[in-house]
This record gives structure tokens, sequence and C-alpha cells, in this order.
């Protein structure tokens, strides 16, 4: 660990997938030496899909942290067009040691111009607008490229924290979070990939989610064109 | 379903292991047709776990529901003696179709005088206190025993929630949420249950743990006694 305590700040937004933040923390947070901060851009209230966060910090206060993570939103798209929280995560993200993110947190991570040339994880039905930032998209659930760590859709941002959890404090510790939080999954079905779900599941998921899609691919092409600007 | 909307409650309290609610909180909030509450017995803020959910509603305002569900906590021994917030779970689970803990929720439950001669589950660490309660302890990770539905530890909440949405909305919803939320785990390691994690891991948790027993016992036994009393 870098510095005492370790830092670890999850950079939160309206709108996100509470589920993406909330699985990570609980295991982040209970790391020994470590502080976690949860930050907003604007700080105070953060509201998620019928849950309101309060009382988060103001990423632009934080000065530095040991790793930072991004969580995914069905608005992901939308909030890699908000220059001010992506910015916060741009500077965030180049002083620290990991730079993480879950579900379509990888998109926010693209934006900020954090995934030229490497390889993440991103939700199944988003991962194609990855490389339009330059990013290699990954089918694994937890992906790591350097200091990169990304996990897959939503609920792997659970087998991201126990991955991100080895890597700072060793397998031990790993396995006693994961011990004390039984951790020993058994879903009721094998619906949870495109691959192993039933056609049917698969057709109408997929019938709901595709009219949003050109408007996301908007979006990610905007937020590319203007990385494309910023980096230049 | 009974009612439009179906209407699910979530008890919280300060201090409880917030992967409980809110694992089980992204699945069942996707039902659709159904209500999410997130209440408490004061209302307002609910610190937990380095979080702080704000905006619940107060439980005694709540006039009914279909599905009530009890978080855990590492204080849920604790909390099972706070009278005011028992009574209201008793009420709202005596009028629901479905009565649901995820972890030591299940002691909760137990200290409302619900679980008598019931199989449930419960974190593994504190199972053998819910027979305390008339209740009998099951190694299962989603346990129902009619109209009770339980979870393990933590994680299971989110096992249990596939298993509560395919009762209450049938099979295809809850693989097209599992779907959606990618939940096709691969821990990194197996250490998620005692049988399982490296001994050296298992005798490290159960010396923190441990010193901690005896007064969860005697909480438990005050709880149960007080329910001795009211059920007389």
């Amino acid at each position: 660990m870098t510095q005492t305590p370790f830092r670890i700040v999850f950079a939160v937004y309206p709108g996100m997938t509470q589920l993406d933040f909330t699985g990570p923390h609980q295991f982040l947070s209970r790391v020994p030496g470590s502080e976690t901060v949860v930050a907003s851009r604007d700080g105070g209230d953060v509201p998620a899909e019928g849950l309101v966060f309060a009382g988060t910090s103001v990423l632009a206060e934080i000065e530095a942290c040991d790793l930072i993570c991004v969580p995914g939103g069905v608005n992901a798209s939308e909030v890699a067009l908000d220059a001010a929280f992506v910015g916060e995560v741009r500077r965030l993200a180049l002083g620290a040691r990991y730079v993480t993110s879950v579900c379509t947190g990888s998109l926010i991570l693209g934006a900020a111009g954090l995934l030229t040339g490497k390889r993440a994880a991103c939700h199944w039905a988003w991962r194609h607008l990855l490389p339009l930032y330059g990013a290699v998209a990954d089918g694994g659930r937890v992906v790591r490229d350097g200091n990169v760590i990304t996990g897959g859709g939503v609920t792997a941002g659970i087998d991201f924290a126990l991955a991100v959890v080895a890597e700072i404090g060793g397998d031990e510790l790993a396995q006693t979070l994961q011990l004390g939080l039984e951790y020993a999954p058994a879903p009721p079905f094998d619906a949870g990939r495109p691959e192993t779900a039933p056609a049917a599941v698969l057709a109408a998921y997929r019938a709901r989610m595709d009219p949003m899609m050109p408007q996301r691919e908007a979006q990610t092409l905007k937020a590319a064109a203007r990385l494309g600007i910023a980096l230049a």
C-alpha cells in the first residue's frame, strides 16, 4: 500500500446502478488500513435506482487517492459527456496506483482517456462501445491490464472486489472477507450471460435494450471525439 | 401478486450490513408492477458500514405490504432487542404474503416471533442462535418454509433475491434480471464457507468473532425471553 491509510475513492453519480458500487464497497471498506471515500461531482445526496446515498464528498476536493473505482449505470454514456465529472475521474486516476471500474463504468474511464490501448471489461450489452475509446473489449468477468482493473456487469463487481482485495492486501485477506461475507454463490438459474440465458429471455432483453443503443452509441462517439481533441 | 403495486418493504436499521440490503434491492426494485419501500424505525438517514441511506420511510407509517425483507448486521442481536423496530417488523410481517430476511436478519424475524418451528437460514457464524427463537437452523443458502424465505450470509442475498423474484414474478422474469445484472459469478477463491475456507483463514476469522459471541448469545436469550412473555 502506497500511503496510510490506503485511500479508495468511489466516484459515483446520480443514476448509477447501485449494486455496481455497493457490492465492491462492502468488500473494500473492510480492508484493514484503508479509507473508503464516496465522492460525486457536486457532493451531498446521490440518488440511484430508488436509493439515495447521502453525504458524498466533492470529487474536486479530494487531493489524491490510491485507487479509484467508477461504477456503471444505464446512463453511463450520458455521464461520459459530463466534462466536470470525467475530468475529476481523470485527474484522480492519473495519480492513483489502481484505476478501476465495474460494469459500464469502463465507458467513463474510456471517456477520461484512461483506456487507450487497454483491455477492459464492461457489461456484456455495452461492451462493443469500448473500442470507440480505443480500448480492447474483453469478455472476462474481471480484467486486468497494467494498473487498470475492470469488472463486467453489475454483480461482477463482487468478483472484481475480491481480485482487488487480493491485489492490495493479499489472498488471505481476500479469502477472509469472502468467508465473512459468505460468498459461495449458488444462482438458482444459469441465465447470467447471453451465452447461457434461455433464447427467449435473451430476445426479450435485447428487444428492450436495442432501441436505446443508437443514442448510447451517438453519446459515446461524441465523448470519444472530445477525447480526441483533449488528447491532441 | 396480491395488490397493485406489489409492495416490498425493506426494514432497515443503522449498522446493518449494507450489501444484505442493497443486493436484494437491486433485483427486487426491478420487478415490474412492484413498489419498493425502504423504511426504518425513525425514518430519514440510516448509516450503514460507511454509507448513509437517506430518505427512508417510517415503518410505523406503512399500513401494509406484500413482502417484508429484513437485512442482517453485526449488531443484529442488539437490534433484536429494539422493541419498537421488532414490533413494526412483526406487525407488517403478519399482514404480508412473504416474510423474508438476509443473513442475521433472520435473528430479527426470530425476535419478532415469526420463526417459531420454522426452518431458516442465517449467516453461518450466527446460525446456532436461531434455535433460541424456536427456529430450526438450516445451512441452505436460500431456505423456504411456508411463506418464510430466508437467505444465508450477506452475498446469499443475491441468490435469495432471484428465488424471491421467481416466486413472485416467475422464472423468466428472474432469468431476465439475472441476465441484465450479469449474475454469472466466478469467485477467484473458494473460501466463502467454513467448509471450504483454508484452515488458517477460518481460524483467524473465528479468533476475531468468537470473543463477541457470548454477548450476542446473551442478547438473543434476552430477546427470546421477551418473546416468550409476549407470546404467552
